[in-house]
């Protein structure tokens, strides 16, 4: 599968995509390109980052809402309410935003962007599209008792928990799981495609239960726990706190209520969760191009059954500087269906080696 | 060939390059990826846009400085001082600004961005980094008496001269140069890689003059003018006037006076021309990504002997949202050495086909 962006009737540009498609007894049952391609999470990491609130007992203990929750598995597209509910949480935790880590960007939302551009608000931490994560893990630390000061840091006990969570999610061991500093400071994870996969669809349990069939790999026992559900819950019930108005995520959430999580990533990472077909999927844009993954995102659910979908997600015009269409951007190529193919090999390519 | 940009030591994004390396005999002896793909030229082509200009006479009926033929085949900054030349040349032809038909677009340059955007300047139609180019076709449609309400479409004469000019430079035939509208609304061209690649060495006419060997193939005979030599000097003169302060093409051109040609397209296509080697580049990334083509273009160059280079094209660092280096992007894989391999099929992949 790619991505191809034309001019006239020629492809000008092309943007591989690799894909896994995990059902809920592990196998993966569709794919495109390299489902084992090991990459890192990035931000569709953010849910089960956030799952140690919850099991540990910290988002009890501080009274977490849903909109709390959500907001923890967020890339927020710094919206002025999204901001305002990070500042409550920090408040609700004794912390402030001068503990919070995470770098300044420019809002995601472009249309957010540009109004505080307009206005002159100045970016600082809160405003980070990982505020709600990096706000979450504070409180994971308070909770604790560990210290605050060095929460990004791999040796700080609140990574080791994430990395934990990661690891019992994907199967994959924790020594096998790599690790680099993300683009707001905290630990990010890398490990294959379907890995990614198989934890999104463990997220949504029930499915599971449903199917008729027992897993056919032991490794993919279910391990949903309550925690899980408060996650999923969560996030099911807040779209706009997800992204933000238009974006993917969002629109996509929104045009499917309780239907499905879907998360982007930095660098071309998209996963996703289908709560009734209970399949989760993964997706890499080697080159990291991002409306290229949104694309490839909608193509694969489509394929997946899920339909209709938001214009975000449609193959879209290229405009030249005089505003003319003068080519496409599309999704070419299937997603190809597997038959006994079994998710259990953690391996695959590293890095896109050749 | 490729770009790829690390986090920590995983390799998490990549940029797939394609290169072809002509001397001026016409021999492909270098290259990587596909030096056969087909893709448009887009902005590389301006030096080739530019030449009617000369050859026609309308050059020299308007009196064009070497200053107004390097900006004919700029992808300026937008700079003031540039974007004056550019009204000084309409006002020499007797057109203004409302003539042109580019679109604008923000500058090239973020430094020169940056300022206007603080100023609040109005970016009209003469800021495009294509108003130079644009003044050339309407000076030539000027200098035949054609009309100059319609010169960006492809049945105008102005765009048939430049089509010619691309397909005798190339050795493309006419019919087999693909065509399309370009970013600023006028016509480019596609043809292979290693075609773009032999134009250039053959614009530098004296480098084959001086070789030893005859022409392996006689199709590559050198159709150099001394209206390719006006605008080979113009460009060496001036690389201010080819791009900006601070912008690739314009720091390699300053940093080897009178030594080369670089000139920047759109979607990941560079090309250059080695005057002393006698030797034509043209390359490709296929997915359009333009710092990965200028690191490339800096690693073909050092392996072709042009040392030292500019800061701008060594491999970078990739900083986070907190300043800090979370990895690099650098080139990986080597420039291949041909022998014995003849240019003379205009062939080659199309558009990426895989």
């Amino acid at each position: 599968m790619r991505v191809e962006q034309t001019r006239g009737e020629t492809v000008e540009v092309w943007h591989d995509v690799h894909v896994a498609v995990v059902d809920a007894s592990g196998r993966v049952v569709a794919g495109a390109g390299d489902p084992g391609l090991v990459t890192f999470w990035r931000s569709a990491a953010k849910p089960f980052q956030a799952l140690p609130l919850v099991e540990d007992g910290a988002a009890d203990h501080f009274g977490f809402t849903s909109e709390e929750l959500a907001l923890a598995c967020a890339s927020h597209s710094s919206e002025p309410d999204q901001v305002a509910r990070v500042r409550a949480l920090l408040a609700k935790i004794g912390c402030s935003e001068r503990d919070l880590l995470c770098g300044p960007h420019p809002p995601l939302s472009e249309r957010v962007a540009r109004d505080y551009a307009a206005r002159g608000v100045t970016l600082t931490a809160v405003y980070s599209n990982c505020s709600g994560k990096h706000a979450a893990m504070l409180a994971l630390a308070r909770h604790h008792g560990w210290p605050t000061a060095s929460y990004t840091q791999l040796e700080h006990p609140v990574q080791q928990r994430c990395l934990d969570v990661v690891s019992r999610w994907s199967d994959v061991p924790r020594g096998a799981v790599t690790t680099a500093v993300d683009g707001c400071g905290v630990i990010c994870f890398g490990l294959p495609l379907k890995r990614m996969a198989l934890a999104y669809v463990r997220l949504g349990g029930t499915a599971e239960e449903g199917a008729s069939h027992r897993p056919a790999n032991p490794a993919a026992a279910h391990p949903a726990t309550g925690a899980a559900s408060r996650i999923v819950g969560a996030m099911l019930q807040h779209p706009d706190l997800i992204a933000g108005d238009g974006r993917p995520c969002t629109e996509l959430m929104r045009a499917h209520p309780g239907r499905l999580i879907a998360k982007v990533g930095a660098e071309g990472v998209y996963c996703a969760l289908l709560v009734r077909e209970g399949l989760g999927v993964a997706l890499k844009v080697s080159d990291g191009h991002g409306a290229a993954a949104v694309l490839a995102l909608g193509a694969v659910l489509r394929e997946l059954g899920l339909t209709p979908q938001p214009a975000a997600l449609a193959a879209r015009p290229i405009l030249n500087s005089r505003g003319e269409t003068v080519g496409e951007l599309r999704v070419q190529g299937p997603l190809e269906r597997y038959a006994g193919t079994n998710g259990d090999s953690p391996g695959g390519r590293r890095g896109g080696a050749r």
